[in-house]
């Protein structure tokens, strides 16, 4: 059985020593102090590996069931569901005034991570309430935000997001959900949505769906979509729950993973629903937390690798196999341990650097977003929402693939179920998919993103490249040409894929959309090349100052290492493949494939 | 539910195009005429697709079943053997002596390919079996083989091959299983073997299992073991079946998938059994059939991409979301088919390019094996030698990524079991591991196998692919600029990372095997490429012939075109990770993961 272990030094590492996020200006972090965050962050880990993680495997093999309408989850998620409530963690980031910690977004970002790599399939249950919160706060009326959020920060009521139809997924302006207007200014919500994660349950007293549905007489298409407040119990004017809404539970979905998830298809028969926000703006609605739902995402990419990685390296030490080629290791033992070989480390080695680099890349990510959100500053809000399609789609392709190498380090183990290897890939697949799958993050980096303010945000992000870079060159000159060096090479291809784009993407757009995965993963290459030597500078003068623990910081520092010289070469093969262009992607009339 | 349909046509181009089977100078070959292929192929496919690929599913979900120590296999299961059996198939390239049709190998590979597609875990069975046949025919007895060939030929009897123990996997010389011989000559069998596939089932009358294990008192460690024939019910003198064996299954596993085929604990407990071959020579027994094992599941890797890219295509040619970006599709419809969004053919494309690439790759492998079986050539022997980690590891590696981008064209669809996309998947999987898992396989690579013959081997993959070169070039100049130039390069590229290993591979073995994985990759590239250019050869002289239908060569074109352009350049990153060496990648102490 798999055990988790909350990686606090590194995150502590990330925060203090590489962000020094209790300098930054921000609202809220002047008390993000070193021993304030080490206590929470220590907290989280013990629930994580003390509550969650147990619950882990036994949910994957248990699932959810439909009986009567109601989905039952497995034994044991309430009792941990009301610790994590009882603890004040599903507000951590919420607005004191319905009741939240107030406590900045990184926070968030930091002990998410931990909570996902522990248990993905229940922290979606808190994890889709805290996105409806967050809608509810930022366009709901007084009343509305009254009567919903004290209950949804708590959790004693949680929500879903119902976007996705049988005929519409990414395509939204397909929606055929439909919410007529009543007489008492309420709506009757009727239509099918499908791929509802934590669309019912029996670990709260309410479910509160936000639906989105289009008004009848409406403009056409995406820009008739409103969205509405639905809950699975009307709420009575005291705040007690009353009768039952006209909503119901159609299916709940067999999937290759996250089974202690309910995935819903929700029947709306007629439901009575309220308008939250403007009639037809709702996608604006929806996706005004866009970028924290997606690097929420990522974060579970990266949470299922390192969950993956903990499990994979104690396989590695303790399993006796072959002998060190170069003598042997355990030489009083029948064999050495596997994390002798050379191919076994590679594959460790590959998904530490990811892990390492990709968390820092997402803590600093939650540093925009709280940037943007308590100090309004608005190039932050743009940075981030140049760096959200990369944070949620390279994080979870890559992530997944980390889960795969440590699958493969058990050798035939991997594939049982019983040594729960498999759960991670199993769950980590669905990162890649939901939340605009990742084929839409490329084309929205590089069919809106890299085009936003005109270009001024992708030029300030290799400004920030460029001039990290020269601040730092010379200091070392072991590090200028491990990290800086490297760094710039790759924030150079970037550059050029971003002009071949420029240059071609006007006459045929397909010229850019065919490079769009490819630029993807370049520019989330070069984002971790940027950590890496980011984190290696810190690492280098606290090993100077003889500050903490020096054994870390050599590990961090080789672990760069390995990142630039085995892992960031992938930028040129991307590059490669976006200045190909289009012709050859697009070569073939449909009916010959 | 996933339809299949088994590739025939282009299985004959790879046959007759390009391979040009009947004329190459191998026993047997003569007689491989188009017609008669196209025949025996046209009847695998019909099977495949409506015997096989109907129960693949349905096998899936239901699973097999332990009762009463028997396993049970899923409804259905029985009767499509029957069909198997009926028609010859699992004799296919079995010895004419004990009832085998006598094919070459080749034409297994290609039947094998679409068998595999249709129903991975059914095909086990057989396969297994046969894999039992094949040695007992290279090491039996006159009278062992007489006493089983017949009944495993027909698979009236099935057959398994026992080696891995709890403790022990890829370091076989760590075996504990005991064979104590007996005065009449033969071996009481006692021990615990895991991992047995096709371990026990109900669809045939009796198991040959054959155990590796140490007869007290041999050498120690790996030439110690020794192989044995142990029937799961004991044959009487006139070949019925007869007592029960001292065999028995502790368990069946719960895996990530293959779920319908049986994957047992098995127990020995004195059960009798034959030694087969000579004693202490069990693992040269065992292993005589390797190459064809490994190429077996290469092409299990590669079936599996194959299956999950047919039915990508259908949804991506069905599912109507968004506006193709440069003009309405289906200005008619409420939106366009998803196969005009680039990244969607991008994710085909790769699919494509890589399956008939590694088919060719398969079959080709597959014409080596019977050159040197039925001609006795030594070189085929060695050439496939040499290739033979490339085909298990890179077409299952490659193979499994293949399926994970079908799952992605389905969006959230592809995460349902109900739609059969998660199945192709998790059965890729076991791919990467069983039959030595690729890290394994890149370390024979690069540890044994670029040793071969003190280099020649491999000297004379360069050569092949130098002298095909230069034998085409200047043919065409647009077939020059978009095969040639980038096979010579890549060929370069891979013969850099050789020259690095034999330069640093001696006062520091991991400086090879830190870059062995990106070594099978770099030399997987250059196969399928140097495939890819013999393809695109052969459909061009056909189109300049105005032979066969026009649009089938064009495509094949366009596919190669994609496959040099897009998917070769990977070579570049490997080779610089190779070169990159040793340092990095053991620089930690395994404390400091």
């Amino acid at each position: 059985m798999p055990s988790y272990t909350g990686p606090v030094d590194d995150l502590q590492f990330v925060i203090h020593d590489v962000l020094d996020v209790p300098a930054q200006n921000v609202p809220g972090y002047e008390d993000l102090e070193r021993d304030f965050t080490a206590a929470i962050l220590g907290e989280a880990a013990k629930i994580s590996s003390e509550v969650l993680a147990p619950l882990n495997a036994y949910g994957d093999q248990t699932g959810v069931t439909l009986e009567n309408g109601v989905v039952r989850t497995p034994k044991g998620f309430k009792e941990a569901f009301d610790q994590l409530r009882d603890g004040g963690w599903t507000g951590l980031d919420c607005d004191p005034e319905y009741g939240g910690q107030g406590m900045p977004y990184i926070l968030s970002v930091a002990t998410g991570e931990m909570f996902s790599a522990a248990n993905q399939a229940f922290m979606m249950y808190p994890g889709l309430t805290h996105g409806a919160y967050s809608a509810i706060h930022a366009h709901g009326s007084d009343d509305q935000k009254s009567t919903y959020l004290p209950k949804m920060v708590t959790c004693e009521w949680t929500g879903t997001m119902n976007l996705t139809e049988p005929q519409c997924g990414t395509d939204l302006g397909l929606m055929r959900t439909k919410a007529e207007p009543q007489d008492d200014g309420s709506y009757l919500v009727t239509g099918q949505k499908i791929f509802i994660s934590a669309g019912d349950h029996d670990m709260s007293d309410n479910v509160i769906h936000l639906v989105l549905a289009k008004i009848p007489g409406g403009p056409e298409g995406i820009k008739g979509v409103s969205l509405f407040i639905v809950p699975k119990f009307m709420v009575n004017e005291d705040g007690s729950v009353g009768e039952r809404n006209a909503v119901s539970v159609g299916k709940v979905e067999e999937k290759m993973g996250i089974h202690a998830n309910a995935t819903c298809v929700m029947n709306y028969d007629g439901a009575k629903g309220f308008l939250l926000g403007e009639a037809h703006k709702g996608m604006r609605a929806m996706f005004t937390m866009m970028n924290e739902a997606r690097l929420g995402v990522g974060m579970q990419g990266l949470s299922q690798a390192v969950a993956a990685y903990q499990n994979a390296v104690d396989y590695a030490r303790d399993r006796l196999q072959g002998r060190d080629v170069t003598g042997a290791k355990n030489p009083d033992g029948p064999a050495d341990p596997i994390i002798v070989h050379p191919d076994v480390r590679r594959m460790l080695m590959d998904q530490k650097s990811f892990i390492e680099g990709a968390r820092a890349f997402g803590l600093w990510g939650g540093t925009m977003i709280d940037r943007a959100r308590s100090a309004g500053d608005e190039e932050a809000e743009a940075m981030v929402s140049l760096l959200t399609p990369v944070l949620k789609g390279f994080l979870t392709d890559e992530g997944y693939d980390m889960t795969v190498q440590a699958q493969q380090v058990y050798g035939g183990h991997g594939y049982i179920e019983e040594w729960g290897m498999s759960q991670f890939t199993r769950d980590a697949r669905i990162t890649m998919i939901y939340e605009g799958a990742n084929g839409v993050q490329a084309l929205d980096l590089v069919g809106r993103k890299l085009g936003l303010k005109g270009g001024k945000t992708v030029m300030a992000f290799f400004e920030l490249i460029k001039d990290f870079c020269k601040e730092n060159a010379g200091k070392d000159a072991e590090l200028d040409k491990a990290f800086l060096d490297p760094l710039k090479t790759a924030s150079k291809q970037l550059q050029e894929a971003a002009m071949f784009f420029m240059q071609n993407g006007m006459k045929n757009p397909n010229h850019a959309l065919a490079g769009s995965n490819d630029f993807m993963h370049l520019m989330g290459h070069v984002c971790l090349g940027y950590m890496w030597s980011r984190m290696a500078f810190a690492a280098a003068s606290k090993l100077e100052a003889g500050d903490g623990d020096a054994a870390f910081y050599e590990t961090k520092l080789a672990t760069g290492r390995y990142y630039m010289s085995r892992r960031l070469p992938a930028t040129a093969m991307h590059l490669q493949r976006i200045l190909s262009g289009a012709d050859d992607v697009m070569a073939l009339d449909a009916a010959n494939f």
